[in-house]
């Protein structure tokens, strides 16, 4: 069978990474796929040092649209990312009928429908293990691997950079800021680290994966994104201190009601596999309804793992190139004709309507009475209370982090644990204690999972 | 599309499950394989009981081969288990054109060769996915997931009652026999424990696991199979001591003179993720030259996770029945035309060539010069040693362990942790310290293996 011609656009970390384990691997690659895998056209603002990369034997443009209009050329491999360039690229490699392969998680989290919708009518394939956890692949589970499934939630540690923050800050009792700086020295986060700590990366991924298990179409505009930029390393002590670790966690959730889509920092039990998940890793927990809980780990960015996802969707697409498009696996799981509408049968919820567990960090004056007052407010709405941690007064005292304008007030830190509880009536609650007189800061609140 | 139409022979617990779950989630997995899947056809021997399992709609039947020969049945399921009428059946179900879905590890380890070369003759699709680590899609992970790599080793805890067996050992110091009571009271072990304790069925997974990483035939004969049976809670309360846990894992790994395959206890450092998991649950590492190290987990048995797998199976078969077979995944990985040949290039290793850590444990006379020479002895033959735990020799006297005939003897335990050493050159060390005076009893060693 003849080879089928790979282009990449762009050939950068993940670029070259996909060039070097494809010659690398060839040999045992093409064994595995059939037939040879081939890249032949690489198109990069930067000829030069694509050429340094590749060699004689790949034919190196600046123009990526040289590479679309190739006839030759069977699938474009879009690493460019962004919603820009990257967009107009694929929308138009496809409209040439090329395959598209895309780690673009941002891309395809926002313009996600116009471009699935685009390649079926053009019977092109477009594939994105790359786009969600690097190369551990999720996305071939879920899609996959558990099709028996009614899935019923999915929670990920899907983003490397605030995964080994949070490590640092535990393991070495550093806050967010130096942890930050650590991360930057050892490459793990970029000189501009926004995506990634304010939870966006993390965001795009979740809208993906909750396509994929529900059934709905990409909603990254839906999604609740909360970063790890206030996380404070005394609510990580707190947090081990009553049993649990705190990760930043992508979620979806199926209820009667809808589907939850947040990301979050999130208690979960310190004895769940996933909790132990650290530095850099990634790993995702799915719950189904016939298998139970499963969970994948593994590296999820870099450039071998994650050229390790393009390279597998090249090798699908080998296959699977040519034949009728009701032999392959639809990009969104679902058969595109029966995905849910946004805002159907199965909408994604206000975060008003999400029901989760809570932590709370009040920092109170010491005196009797606070407990009660505060408890009480929190019955009144219904809220269960789960576990109460009221630390030593003269342990707060001496530890100097009295708020501005309070220092000579004796005052501790009450920290409580919900049951479940919907979001609004917690937030309906904590209207009424942060007005208090005996609250002397802003509550902090984190939500907890069990996971189980 | 018309319906693809299902025969199950065999409704135990993972045919009642996947009857079950295909019920139950009907619509959901119709709209993800875009045809629905339908079970028109069980054979029992039980017929009433396969009756009240399935309602009037299916049409159940005592003979096996009344299934085969409908010529309606587009998927035969194989559910029986072990080497005899399954195989048969197997065998004729390819030979009357259809696809087959069976979760008889047993069958393929020993009997694949044959059965891999007759679906493929035929052009029908046998998959097996529920025959490894039930519900964890791990075949296709290693399958198609990972196509990019060169896999190095893959190590898994691919039995879940010997697993429970020793996480019930290490949590509350049980021996292995009273552990093995309290398995089979819960269902976790059965009455003949034999395949699961003396680790047969894991050497039948590891030998599929083997052949799809390494693309290779299945060779389970080859296989070194060892099970938990006599595994002391003293070594597992050393191992802990030292950092390590103990877990029954298959191994399989590619080195420059061919493939280890193995089954056996081993120390694993306790920090890993893998040593974390406990249980009944089974979990999967797989270590591939591009992606590095990825992990798989979940239940490895049951009804309904098994279930899980024979479906995703079959939802795979729904797309792909009539596709022409280039378009499909090679049932082990690779392009039948190129797997390695028994014996030839990738032969499976024997044991002396192995090269791991070890974990001995000697109970020696106290007195000195003995630890001086025991390692000596060591180091002759090559031997570097990682570690060494010398226990009080009062302790260990106060325990009543002293082996018959030494009662009187101050003796104590000695425990030596070795860097990685050809198993071939530690047997020759061994065999010169176990005739050693000083040596009380029968050594026990247990393999290490750092999993990095």
């Amino acid at each position: 069978m003849k080879p089928i011609q790979v282009g990449l656009l762009g050939i950068g970390t993940v670029g070259s990474g996909t060039f070097q384990v494809l010659s690398r691997n060839q040999e045992e690659i093409g064994r595995r796929a059939g037939r040879a895998i081939e890249i032949t056209m690489v198109a990069d603002l930067d000829t030069a040092r694509a050429r340094s990369i590749v060699g004689d034997g790949v034919r190196v443009v600046g123009d990526a649209r040289e590479v679309i209009a190739n006839p030759e050329i069977d699938v474009v491999v879009e690493l460019i990312g962004g919603y820009g360039i990257a967009r107009q690229l694929v929308m138009e490699a496809i409209g040439q009928g090329k395959h598209v392969v895309t780690a673009n998680k941002a891309l395809l989290a926002v313009h996600g429908t116009e471009i699935f919708r685009a390649a079926a009518a053009k019977g092109v394939i477009i594939a994105f293990e790359a786009a969600v956890a690097g190369g551990i692949p999720i996305i071939k589970a879920l899609r996959e691997g558990l099709t028996a499934n009614r899935i019923q939630w999915v929670a990920g540690i899907i983003n490397g950079t605030t995964n080994f923050i949070l490590s640092e800050m535990r393991d070495k009792g550093m806050d967010f800021a130096a942890a930050l700086k650590d991360a930057q020295r050892l490459g793990y986060a970029e000189a501009d680290p926004t995506f990634d700590i304010e939870g966006v990366d993390a965001a795009h991924k979740a809208t993906l994966i909750s396509a994929i298990a529900f059934g709905i179409p990409v909603q990254f505009d839906k999604c609740h994104v909360e970063g790890i930029t206030r996380l404070a390393s005394a609510d990580i002590r707190y947090a081990e201190q009553l049993g649990y670790r705190i990760k930043l966690l992508g979620i979806t959730r199926r209820t009667d009601k809808g589907v939850e889509l947040r990301v979050h920092p999130t208690l979960i039990p310190a004895r769940r596999l996933i909790a132990n998940v650290d530095g850099a890793m990634n790993a995702v927990v799915v719950q189904g309804d016939a298998v139970g809980a499963t969970l994948y780990y593994g590296k999820g960015a870099g450039s071998e793992p994650t050229a390790s996802a393009v390279i597998a969707d090249l090798v699908d697409i080998a296959r699977l190139d040519g034949a009728d498009p009701a032999h392959r696996v639809p990009p969104l799981a679902f058969q595109s004709s029966t995905l849910a509408a946004a805002g159907g049968d199965l909408p994604v919820l206000p975060m008003a309507e999400v029901v989760t567990g809570y932590y709370l960090r009040i920092r109170v004056v010491d005196e009797a009475g606070v407990l009660a007052r505060i408890t009480g407010i929190l019955a009144g709405a219904g809220i269960s209370i789960d576990a109460i941690l009221q630390r030593e007064a003269q342990e707060v005292v001496s530890e100097g982090t009295a708020p501005e304008g309070t220092q000579g007030i004796p005052q501790t830190d009450l920290i409580i644990l919900t049951h479940d509880t919907r979001e609004g009536d917690l937030d309906g609650a904590l209207a009424q204690i942060q007005p208090l007189p005996t609250v002397l800061a802003p509550i902090t609140r984190i939500r907890k999972e069990e996971l189980n």
